[in-house]
């Protein structure tokens, strides 16, 4: 007798929205709710698990293997190396075994979601895994809608950047664009107010952090960011006509 | 006897996702089933209407008042302000009467929506009407889902601008950015493809439309797309390092 074919597992990325659980999309809410293993990374920057806390009313763990890896704090490329391809391995042997699996992603799975590196992973450890990606509600569209500001209108252009970027990059980025979104913005501000002083531009700038959870704060004095210690999901957006 | 103050409604915005009726969130959703006036603001440029195919099996006329109103296809500023006095107005007269009033968007309401136009409307007209906005995933992360291709990851720097810009802007941002969203491309496709043949990035871009509906289109290989009557719900995502 020939053995018998086991079909393969579907890799599915899961965007689960910006931090209020109820922002979940009803179609990622039923694929939760169904899939036999769920996959939650952790960011190594976070103390508690964000992701988590987002989706775990949704999940049940007497009947769903829930695999929680929280990434490594080494910053060489070689020990993260070893953490990814370690974690692809958990994943593809549950896919092998033709169970599905779903990667939880805070916001949307392919906008500046370490969830592109698993999806690259797991498609080189087995080809023929179907992938699948089931979009959430990004953080940006949890910022303004937590401050009711329009981010872009017909005609008006946008740009999302790292705030790590080089100052002078930041600069003419903003001298070019209505719009401006500056990513994890926690770090830098002391490198970003000067930038929007000189700009002109620091009243028409706002901080949000966690937008949409408990802990959302929003600040539009920026000078009261000084010298804070400024949560990791955080992001400045600038509107030059607000 | 004293008038009875009547509370006003809340004014909410709704983004209801890109096409795909169960990318809405668990939010709007519960929203939607629950307040008593609907407000489904439809572009002059479509026969049908998308945004209610999108949420008509969560409505129920029986019990909620659904407005539908068409865009006039008029270009001069007054009739479209016209337009806008006498929508507003209709949201308005209900909010006054102390009814909720939501108001569909495709998308997310504050990303590239008309929705921003009767925010202000209303809040014009009764500056003490409650404004909430719940979010929606956006046209471009149901692109991206639509092909698994990451917008960006991370370092990266992404610019989002209308297609119709003039030729020089769009060639100077796709020289400075890693990822580059044309919205609304449809019109002027025969404009964009020797810019991008000029940078050598014909082969780096893709063209989607009507992202996780029925309708879905993707096109890796842009020359098909000459002289074709194209969708109005169109983009091309430009990824330099793809």
């Amino acid at each position: 007798m020939g053995k018998k074919r086991v079909d393969k597992g579907t890799f599915y990325g899961v965007g689960v929205g910006p931090g209020d659980p109820e922002l979940i999309t009803v179609k990622g809410l039923k694929l939760l709710q169904k899939v036999p293993v769920i996959y939650i990374p952790k960011s190594g920057e976070e103390s508690g698990s964000f992701a988590l806390e987002v989706v775990e009313k949704y999940l049940d763990s007497s009947r769903q293997e829930i695999i929680d890896l929280v990434f490594p704090m080494c910053k060489d490329r070689e020990g993260l190396q070893q953490f990814w391809d370690q974690s692809s391995r958990l994943i593809l042997d549950r896919l092998g075994l033709g169970l599905d699996v779903a990667c939880i992603c805070i916001g949307d799975p392919l906008f500046y979601s370490t969830f592109a590196h698993m999806m690259r992973k797991v498609s080189e450890g087995d080809p023929n895994i179907p992938i699948k990606i089931i979009p959430g509600v990004s953080s940006i569209s949890a910022c303004t809608s937590a401050i009711s500001l329009p981010l872009v209108q017909a005609g008006e252009r946008l740009a999302v950047i790292p705030a790590t970027y080089d100052p002078e990059g930041i600069h003419q980025v903003l001298l070019g664009f209505e719009t401006v979104v500056l990513m994890k913005v926690n770090r830098v501000v002391d490198k970003v107010l000067p930038i929007l002083e000189d700009l002109g531009l620091k009243k028409k700038a706002v901080f949000v952090s966690r937008a949409t959870t408990d802990a959302q704060e929003v600040v539009w004095d920026l000078d009261q960011l000084r010298d804070k210690r400024l949560d990791y999901h955080s992001m400045m957006i600038i509107k030059k006509h607000s």
